[in-house]
């Protein structure tokens, strides 16, 4: 009598019958030996069928299976040092559940073209290399829940209609409600300060969307934000709360994620890195920075360095900044870089400016490394009713669909902040991943729409 | 030195000088002194403020603060045995951060007109009965986060962009795509049945849209879904897993919300008693019993048992059950009651057929007690290739648009199965809550688009 293990636990097993449930990743083998490599989603093992054992006829028709046939597989579980799992499968019986020919992703290709596989991407997931970023998407997202239900947050959800094109209609997706108009949520954060000053800490957590132009490995059009949102929490306090999370994130996937960082040849010192305190440079520091980069580079005998330093400040002193610039100053350090008070002018209307210089916003911007850019961008809100009504009129914003977002400040305003981690760039980041795309089950961009 | 402390910490803090945060929830007192009700979102504690400590001038001031006015109060934490808390706040300095005039809510209105109170959804979840709801959904979004993390599930988003309008478009959000037509997901299963052929057990967890023109207790327009998809996994599988987690659901809320449980006055009996096993009564049965409770309600001198029996059994014989009927069967037990195998004819087009009865589908639908209706709709989906081609065209079906569904039948297909659990009529039902609109931050309906 065999007993059906899922693959990870068959270390458990050894010297056992075991059944097996799973598919032909992958096979070699000899005149008289079929070494099949079986998946189940839990893991990979190596089933040995030996044709003296089995059979000529039963060989015969197992040699002919193709790459992702189902199967139940039966056989004694032993002890293989070789291998990672450290079990395999000496083969008693096979059963056949799915047949599959002509599999249409190739194992051994070299060079992938990537949308072609995406064309494919409910079958393309079954591979080692994205099962392992999507695992390690799966572990950051419990880390994330289980670090703010740990700190008594709110699992706060906003609306995802929300009615009104508040900052423009650019990159906001429209659809029709019933004869109106009504919007798909780009950010949380304005409910979440409603949350806030109910419950005191809240997190919002759900997807967000962007009619992205940009076809950048770092846009998609829907894409997921982790939102808290803290009564009495002032930018000092939101930087603290952002490097806690990050590392406890890195440490996290360190610890639970190991086979998956692995498949994925993640170097691994670059998360291990990822300890508090993180370094904290205002806006105008970088600016200087740069400015010493700039020329630095531009002496370089590296060809790549030379590129940056001509993409370096470009934006002009006083903007937002680039991705050359994020990646240049990120290149300092071994750790995610916190970027504080940028001029007001460039941020949003609900930003709270420093009071102690009002050109700047109480805001924080955090870099990851590696060229993964701005996966954090929060602030400390404006808190004061009066001031706000200022800022709304500035950016000639429409007054009537902000009563509700102005009652926050008028029944008890405290002052508050919060920011929104980027759940696929954080992915990206962690699990070492060229393309934001590769980190989301279905991703979709300006040209990916399916399946 | 006093220390800042949430509410909820004060406890420990007895005999110490403290500082609490906090919003003016609510006051009574006389000419000597102020007795403030102050919440700060993890809970509420009672300031005692005596003119005699304070001042003449002092005790006038805190006299004029109108509700939700937000303060730093300055004091000695002092058992108090008549409070739930267990303590109270001797005042020695109030210092005002915002405050709040002519709040809208009015603490004492009787019968409150719910619309309007959603108008101002923004402040309203500051009082403790909405409060309470919305942190009993929090509690319950961990429990099933936790629930599926510990059973190894890979959490798995599927988008909520999908291209194809599959089962028509008369309850579905359309959204322009970069000029292409774009639809908002009304649930992941189809690509969460990828995920499981994948990763072996998955969860998708995310909002879905329906654009129901119904003005129900028990319809939104956005609500979000919990949908494990399992490889291997059968009808009878599906049935255990649905209990298992309902009660799993249920006693972590009774551990953990009993102080939101009680602010809501629920009968805690109805939840202690949601123990597995649940009762397990196919379509057909259920035919026989509600036709006999029809004849038995019609007899009864309960007006309401009189008019039940009338609505009993409105839809036929072969037809879906309607909500009377689904309240008519909950009536009789204690727990969720799993009413499986209904006919397929009326069931989506993936449900595989029972082999012992084709004319009935391997589905089961769970019922919440207590008139809520159905939570959980589960199935095990068509594994063969050909029976599904057969059932596309019968329901007159896109066969394009499910080439990539298809796919996996054709590359080792396995049985498998899952369902979807509606959060927002869990957590209603969980808390007792009467209309489902009340157990999300902000609800989305036909007549409801804002705040």
């Amino acid at each position: 009598m065999s007993t059906w293990a899922w693959i990870k636990d068959l270390k458990g097993a050894i010297n056992s019958d075991v059944e097996v449930r799973g598919w032909l990743h992958n096979r070699r083998g000899n005149k008289n030996l079929h070494f099949l490599q079986l998946r189940d989603g839990t893991g990979f093992v190596q089933a040995v069928v030996d044709k003296s054992t089995i059979g000529d006829a039963e060989f015969e028709r197992i040699g002919a299976y193709g790459y992702e046939s189902s199967m139940k597989v039966f056989g004694k579980a032993v002890e293989d040092k070789r291998s990672k799992l450290g079990v395999e499968i000496q083969v008693s019986r096979v059963e056949l559940v799915g047949e599959s020919k002509d599999y249409p992703i190739q194992i051994s290709k070299d060079v992938p073209n990537i949308e072609k596989l995406l064309d494919v991407r409910h079958l393309w997931m079954r591979s080692p290399k994205p099962r392992a970023i999507l695992k390690i998407r799966s572990e950051v997202i419990q880390a994330i829940r289980q670090f703010y239900y740990e700190r008594d947050y709110v699992c706060f959800d906003s609306p995802i209609f929300t009615p009104n094109a508040c900052e423009g209609t650019s990159t906001l997706f429209e659809t029709e409600y019933f004869g109106n108009p009504m919007y798909l949520s780009q950010s949380g954060q304005l409910y979440g300060e409603a949350g806030a000053l109910a419950f005191g800490k809240v997190v919002v957590f759900g997807p967000t969307f962007r009619a992205e132009k940009s076809k950048t490995r770092r846009h998609l059009t829907e894409f997921w934000m982790i939102e808290p949102e803290v009564a009495w929490l002032e930018l000092d306090g939101i930087m603290d709360l952002a490097e806690e999370k990050l590392e406890y994130i890195a440490q996290w996937c360190l610890k639970r994620c190991r086979p998956e960082l692995e498949i994925l040849e993640r170097d691994l010192s670059k998360l291990e890195s990822v300890k508090r305190p993180f370094p904290r440079i205002s806006y105008s520091e970088v600016q200087k920075v740069l400015a010493q980069k700039k020329d630095e580079f531009a002496k370089s005998s590296d060809p790549e360095l030379k590129k940056l330093s001509g993409d370096i400040l470009k934006n002009g002193p006083g903007d937002d900044l680039g991705a050359a610039d994020e990646t240049a100053i990120s290149m300092q350090y071994d750790r995610p870089v916190m970027i504080h008070r940028y001029p007001s002018e460039v941020k949003a209307f609900y930003m709270k400016r420093d009071p102690k210089d009002p050109r700047f916003a109480l805001c924080v911007d955090v870099i990851a490394p590696e060229g993964v850019g701005e996966i954090i961008g929060g602030a400390q809100r404006e808190d004061s009713h009066d001031a706000l009504v200022e800022r709304i009129k500035e950016h000639k914003l429409p007054m009537e669909a902000f009563q509700w977002y102005l009652d926050l400040r008028k029944y008890g305003t405290v002052p508050h902040g919060g920011f929104g981690l980027g759940l696929e760039r954080t992915v990206q980041w962690i699990s070492g991943t060229h393309h934001v795309r590769e980190t989301i089950p279905f991703p979709r961009t300006i040209v990916r729409m399916s399946p």
